[in-house]
């Protein structure tokens, strides 16, 4: 695919996120991209798939939020892309490709990514979700949803997710600390525990400052 | 004075903080009461005052909130403070030093904290600002507020504060970073070091991991 072709596309997908929230904007399409090239070139994937899935994985994200969550950004985001990819004469097989990372990306049961590039996607995905990054998009994401800081005087499975009674405590213990075992490729799991070791380390340092021991 | 009296001013304080967000709510008190009855300990401060002072120090919060920043938390509190303790009938050259705590623990030019217990207040408040709790804090700020994630691609001096298009990375480099150079007691300088070599340590890895490094 030519250069400008995949800028314009870009472009394109760039428009979705005008006024997206900083726990999922275009800075985390950019990482993302990023992170889905280096384990494609580790895994041998195609990377013009892994590029273009990449950048529009998460166009179908405001969809998603302006129904609270009726309509699933995987599964809309990929019918977006498909038209997009359509308009731009992108070959078929290549978009059929695209399209599967995306409806995969997300983990459901029926759609678990099975190619190698759905895979990368996924991983790369997810590792935007645990280190340094993570905990700063969690606490983000905690402060949109009007969550509170960081009650850890809950059970976990009785809070609502999105709620106001969510904390980051529910996200590390029921999400993030999972993460570095649902990892599909090779090099997503090395990089997703060492994002994990400091993460650890972070909350375990989050409770000794608020139990007054640092 | 008696245990009783001072947790009917504390469930007093606390009604204070029921729709607070969670960037400063009431585990954001309680934080900064027990750190500034760490601090007041080694400082042989007048525990009393500091107890009272820490409940009440942020009671005038939502009202600078609701007016847009137009009302000064610090002096609007001093002054609800001040009648809350008149009505329970403590001391008034208690309620003075306490009122004094309140209004300065927040640093204006014409509000420095000169005794030693309002230095304690100042300090303990502070330094729930660094380290993982203010880390997170900043975050869940940010998300608050509508706020991007970590654009570092950005004049800092020119960003307006509290703007959607503030970023943690302003505050870092703006106050948090400086936060340590600003406390006023041995054992707030202490901690202070302590928390801010974490935080310089984040923020070094959250670069990393933007830049693909790790």
């Amino acid at each position: 695919m030519k250069r400008d072709l995949f800028e314009k596309i870009k472009e394109e997908a760039k428009t979705y996120f005008k006024n997206a929230k900083g726990s999922h904007d275009w800075s985390h399409v950019e990482r993302v991209y990023n992170l889905a090239l280096r384990i494609g070139k580790k895994e041998k994937a195609d990377l013009e798939v892994i590029k273009l899935a990449a950048i529009l994985h998460d166009i179908g994200r405001k969809i998603e939020d302006e129904t609270n969550g009726k309509i699933d950004h995987a599964e809309i985001g990929a019918k977006m892309a498909k038209e997009i990819l359509e308009k731009y004469n992108v070959e078929k097989e290549k978009i059929e490709k695209v399209v599967y990372c995306i409806q995969t990306h997300r983990f459901r049961k029926n759609k678990i990514p099975e190619t190698k590039e759905a895979k990368v996607l996924f991983d790369a995905d997810k590792l935007d979700s645990i280190g340094a990054i993570g905990i700063g998009r969690a606490f983000l994401f905690a402060g949109e949803i009007g969550a509170k800081f960081y009650d850890k005087d809950v059970d976990v499975k009785k809070i609502k997710e999105y709620s106001r009674d969510d904390t980051v405590y529910r996200e590390y213990m029921v999400k993030l600390r999972k993460i570095k075992n649902k990892m599909f490729t090779k090099e997503g799991k090395r990089i997703a525990e060492e994002r994990h070791r400091f993460m650890v380390e972070f909350f375990k340092r989050l409770d000794k400052e608020v139990e007054g021991k640092l």
